[in-house]
């Protein structure tokens, strides 16, 4: 058991030191390093959408094997997220599990399945906040998008930067994809850990499984618990000034809809799978039924990802508009 | 209206002069000769499977713009077969629409929406068996192999063989795909007309658009309406002996399963996408999730097809195989 107390304390002497956003962060880390010798408890997740079935069955085959889940200094768990998503093959019942992690986890009747789940996997793993019992929560996705392995850091959070930026460091094809959400406002299962990372691998259709999609995803959480065991051993070699090229994500752009807000185009075949190339304005975006082609129409030329993600279909949206970057941090 | 009652003469008039398997439709043949002049109700269908996006979304072009269902002599109509399905983006609600064409339309308490949905379907546009009102069905699918532009014909009938070749004169690339169903046992929407057709292309994940799979199921279709307007006009060229390579389907093979029934393993990186390509004993087919691989046993090297298509995980299925041949028929 990590000694709550004594963090509590720490955190509350340093409290005050920091005015900017990386307070909180700097604290953490400090703080960690005084505590080397704790047990974390890290826990890996598959399953968040029902559908994304890679996730899954690298979960069910770490719960039949867990050594392959155990580093010097801990030992992960694992959690099948949305069980009854899982069963039915479908990414949710009710509601998308990965947004019921914000205000919704404070409502006293949870309006349904997702929600309720978001509530039980709070308690258990959480809860959201200053005090979760939970280090770190790496999150196993997948997309129809053809994404190769995906680091997605969904807060400005130096421990997730650091992990990302090792992984890729292993893995060289793979890309940081950024969003800067307020820690508050974020609604995501790893959102209830101090530190997350979600780890998404395409192009896989949803329910199925592919070989390479496998293997890149269980090599890209090994990596990331071969960090967790690294950091804690003060061994991690990275320059204390960080930077990285990362993608952060500006906004989603709707799929053509007819005045009866049907879908009545897709992507155009010369954007289709070039997720994290650039899109500049006057290029095609979209192709009608009709076989008509539209042209993207937008202040500054931008990169994209989740081209043609099947589960953004519910909500007709065709793709992510990212800005491409350079970010440093202080480690 | 088409002459029910002189074909139905003719029928008789030439009943017992052929014993062999290919009477019934040499017969139709004739009898179509004859009646050349007589209009032909052609029905073109998208969504039998609800999730398979290409079709639902051709199908609602053509509703919109239906000129392009009109040849010289006939012009198609449409229909979304599974309306539920489509609406929920599921491949079916209880039981796959496109196995439900068989006995089950005889059962006067249909059991589920499909098997009820089946009986609605074979009444407006059979009845199944030799007195249809449809003389064409053509029904457009997808898949999430690696199949390219697939034209399935489920029996043994020499108009539908005759259509299938001359759409593969158009576009040298697709294959023909064929399956010998008797037709009373063929439980297929194609079957309640005269003729039928299966387009499946692919990959495409479901609940999906892809610009190129789109484009391609409308050449298709397209070639194989062009096709019926060509025959009715007595002005098909093709040999007179006609002779094609097929794919003949043999089985389907299960993904690798655990002693609980549950799938263990997916198609080997090797064997994924790979499809109408031969495979041979002792060659990689599966790979389980602990990383080993399982090699093929089998008799004979067979060809693949249908290999990881996630419609086929409900039943374990990995993969189909197939025995390459050629088919030769009288025209």
């Amino acid at each position: 058991m990590r000694e709550k107390g004594r963090w509590a304390k720490l955190e509350r002497i340093e409290k005050g030191r920091y005015d900017d956003k990386l307070s909180h962060c700097i604290r953490l880390h400090v703080s960690r390093g005084i505590n080397m010798a704790d047990s974390r408890r890290v826990l890996v997740v598959g399953g968040t959408h029902g559908n994304e079935r890679t996730g899954v069955q690298l979960i069910r085959r770490f719960q039949a094997n867990p050594q392959e889940l155990e580093r010097g200094s801990f030992k992960a768990e694992t959690l099948l997220a949305n069980e009854l998503a899982i069963a039915r093959n479908s990414r949710y019942l009710d509601q998308d599990l990965n947004r019921c992690f914000s205000d919704l986890l404070l409502n006293n009747k949870p309006e349904n399945y997702e929600q309720s789940r978001a509530q039980e996997i709070n308690k258990r793993f959480g809860p959201k906040g200053a005090n979760s019992q939970t280090d770190w929560i790496i999150d196993l996705h997948t997309t129809t998008a053809n994404m190769g392995v995906t680091l997605v850091v969904q807060q400005y959070n130096p421990m997730a930067l650091d992990m990302a930026l090792y992984v890729q460091q292993q893995m060289p094809d793979s890309v940081i994809f950024y969003e800067d959400n307020a820690a508050d406002a974020d609604p995501f299962l790893c959102s209830i850990a101090e530190h997350g990372l979600l780890i998404e691998v395409g192009p896989v259709a949803q329910g199925l499984l592919r070989g390479e999609v496998f293997e890149k995803t269980r090599m890209a959480l090994s990596h990331a618990l071969d960090y967790i065991d690294l950091q804690i051993n003060g061994k991690v070699r990275l320059p204390s000034r960080r930077e990285a090229e990362v993608y952060q994500f500006i906004e989603k752009l709707h799929l053509p809809l007819d005045e009866n807000g049907e879908i009545c185009g897709m992507i155009h075949p010369d954007l289709q799978d070039k997720d994290y190339q650039k899109l500049s304005p006057g290029e095609p975006i979209f192709i009608l039924d009709t076989g008509e082609t539209l042209l993207f129409e937008y202040p500054e030329a931008v990169h994209v990802a989740f081209v043609n993600e099947a589960a953004y279909y519910d909500q007709a949206h065709g793709l992510s508009l990212m800005r491409k970057r350079n970010l440093s941090w202080n480690g």
